[in-house]
């Protein structure tokens, strides 16, 4: 039974509860008791937050007034203390720094151009991380490839070249999804690859379906053992035309030309705030979104919106006075996008209290409509309770696409308190137009409805609510009677 | 009645041909007769090409191979060159040159930077004919305006200032278009307002209603007793982020940096081949495109996709080996972009055979769906002739979607020749798409569905068959026989 199926069964059930089998009554009579303790107060949260808050105006300040803020760069350290004085300005507690040593990376002056068979200019961005070209850049003709197999079909051809990785990202679908783990593979992988058969350098194809000539950045990676060659993503346009015309036999020349250096590492800080729990303040539910971005565009969907929806959501409760019992801990993770050291760090500074924390949600697929939640549990027994709780809260809070329960995947962050025995979930959003937008120039405030904001952060201040507030943890039965669970 | 219902008259009468009034019987039957006559030819033409053609092929070597070719580029010159050369090698006759004097403009390096409240770079592109900016460009506040009203209002602070005209188009729909003629006024006519208020630069929103951060270059103006200032084109994003700060009482400032240049008149050409006629050679049937394109993308559809259904449709007909009563003349329109010099100088060059020029097809809308065609004519009853025959034409070509019919407009070369008495006629795509493409970076040839451009092919080399086939004019009664019209 999956869990979608599963949520469809509850959602009937809150319809007909009177129907049914014992399993269904026990399902009925626990809304029933939710909903008594609870249901007004969720509801509360939810149409006080949709009447109006300050989402948009934090999300403004973010972007249109700080914009780039790359791991290393002074943007990110003034984002984060714009967080800081913004959420002490909200009144919440414990706003600080807590310190992580981050890598930096500079894109530098950057460039590629067809030489032949004929001159145009290639529309490129860099890779995070990689290595730079020598000063007058590389020029040597592309291999083409489209996956495992024609890479290695090709792989004797590749030395003193570039290869190419073309393989295209899938238009999204409803049942499949954006594809984009399956996609990226080469974007990360790809320079090690190309590099080990001899290649002077590696281009990608952008992650998207869809391009107005737009380049997107990313992280890449290299092998210790191999050479770390220079990694650049190419517009899909470029990427087609390059395929057109190897295609018909002409052999295709470029230059790539990019300043990209690693400084090594310097240090930044994860944000840290709270709404401290009313009567058992070390325990902790953690919400959060990652406050660095690429230098490109300005970080609006990813995930400027991320860290918005968690510094909003604990204004929302506070000003609505609704301290729960436990305590709500925002954190803005830095450096997400290219070394995750920030949570990595976080993992290792609170150890101690990790048995404390009893949830963790990460939001970084952008600011659409909520739809429902990723579950991630080291316990897969605890993970399906924690599941069927998330169903009741849904049935608690009754808006109208909030449905979707998925297991495994949470998000990059959270990922590194996985060895913790938390539910940790990620926010999961209508998921269409992500990938048009990210890592490009284009993730700008424009592109977030302001509606859809407001509904993400109803979402986040409720569920962080009853995560906080509830008797119990959520992967634990929601109730001690025993008849009910 | 208008042209559409007409139409969907004409095609309910195919279908129950044996019933309704006199007229409907009189249809009945020209459309019976018309199928005995051509029937089976323009079936087969549109048979012939969809099975394959090398429309595709046209379309690579001139975007892919040649690319750019603004009016006064080696470019463009070596696009004519090609285009000459492929028809040759078809076998089409009288390919050549007519000679054009033509504007030259170039871009330069060109750049805009937001200086305060914070450094960002604007996304933008330079308007084509625009002056340039002193070397070291010109930095001054922004004045955002949205139309003529707010334009009015503000007018008093625009000395010394940059004009900002933020008028957004709206999204695409069936039942308005693209409204791309409303929207784009500001462009042409922006800088001249601007400056008569004393402005001492003129920023234009993007014409477009999706953008990924994509600027959109075109043509603009000035008057010549009003100074010229320098304008751009910024896309919208930059173009919203300016308007949200600004409306939070901000002041922008901007350095737009320009090294545009006009260079006078150089000599260029339109490009002509024909299928001459075998009864009346005299006699002219124009199917055309312009072979100019912006210095950015590759002009795939704009207007790439024009010239080659052009070219393929002659080549197709004279493959089939079906010389027509009257010449096809393949017309290729230099300098359509910015000044429409080619066309300019064809209504010149051939005003003392404008008289036997029987119908002016142009195809400036890009490569999607065929779905018709606009007529224009300087006598309205004969033009309404043509609408009727045209949709005889539709019936007998009986292809899906094919079946639009729009009075007024036809396209911006061939209506340099509106003066003459035939019809001039604009072929109609499906157009929801085509201004996120229009002006910018991204029109390369990955935009083109191959499926498409050969259905253009398809409808262009049957449409213009029965233009140059049938015994009279469009604009005439189809048959001699009064009786049945």
């Amino acid at each position: 039974m999956t869990a979608l199926f599963r949520i469809s069964t509850l959602l009937t059930l809150v319809l007909f509860p009177a129907v049914g089998s014992a399993e269904d009554q026990q399902i009925a009579t626990v809304r029933q008791k939710l909903e008594q303790q609870y249901g007004a107060t969720t509801q509360r949260i939810m149409r006080e937050t949709l009447k109006g808050n300050e989402a948009w105006q934090k999300m403004h300040e973010l972007c249109d007034g700080i914009g780039f803020r790359l791991s290393g760069s002074p943007g990110l350290e003034e984002a984060i203390d714009w967080a800081i004085a913004s959420m002490k300005k909200d009144g919440q507690e414990n706003c600080r720094r807590e310190k992580v040593m981050i890598p930096k990376w500079t894109r530098g002056k950057e460039w590629a151009r067809m030489e032949s068979p004929r001159k145009f200019d290639i529309h490129m961005l860099g890779l995070g991380m990689s290595v730079g070209t020598p000063p007058e850049g590389i020029t040597a003709p592309v291999v083409v490839v489209h996956d495992e197999e024609s890479f290695a079909k090709a792989s004797d051809q590749m030395k003193g070249k570039f290869v190419l990785f073309n393989n295209p990202m899938p238009e999204y679908t409803e049942e499949r999804g954006a594809c984009y783990g399956h996609t990226v593979r080469f974007r990360y992988g790809g320079p090690a690859l190309a590099a080990e058969k001899g290649a002077v350098g590696c281009l990608v194809r952008s992650v998207t379906a869809r391009s107005l000539r737009s380049p997107h950045t990313g992280s890449t990676g290299y092998q210790d053992d191999i050479p770390k060659i220079p990694a650049a993503a190419i517009s899909t346009e470029d990427a087609d035309m390059i395929q057109r015309l190897t295609d018909q036999g002409q052999e295709v020349t470029i230059t790539l030309k990019m300043d990209a250096k690693n400084h090594g590492m310097v240090p930044s800080a994860n944000v840290i705030a709270e709404y401290v729990g009313r009567e058992k303040p070390e325990e902790i539910v953690i919400i959060s979104g990652h406050i660095d971005a690429w230098d490109v565009g300005h970080g609006a969907h990813d995930d400027g919106g991320g860290c918005v929806m968690a510094m909003e959501a604990i204004n929302v409760l506070r000003k609505l006075k609704l301290r729960p019992r436990r305590t709500i801990r925002v954190v803005l993770w830095t450096n997400e996008e290219n070394g995750q050291e920030g949570a990595k760090q976080y993992a290792l500074d609170h150890a101690n209290e990790l048995a404390n924390h009893v949830a963790a949600i990460e939001s970084d697929s952008g600011v659409f409509q909520p739809q429902g939640f990723s579950v991630q549990h080291i316990d897969p027994a605890k993970g399906k309770i924690a599941e069927e709780n998330l169903a009741h809260f849904f049935a608690l809070m009754n808006r109208p696409g909030l449905t979707k329960i998925k297991s495994g995947w949470s998000g990059a962050d959270i990922s590194h308190i996985k060895h913790g025995e938390l539910p940790l979930m990620g926010l999961i959003v209508e998921g269409s137009t992500y990938f048009d937008y990210h890592h490009t120039h284009a993730d700008t405030l424009d592109k977030v409805d302001p509606k859809d904001l407001t509904d993400c952060v109803a979402t986040l201040a409720a569920i962080s609510y009853l995560l906080a507030e509830i008797p119990g943890r959520l992967d634990e039965p929601l109730f001690p009677d025993p008849s009910l669970n």
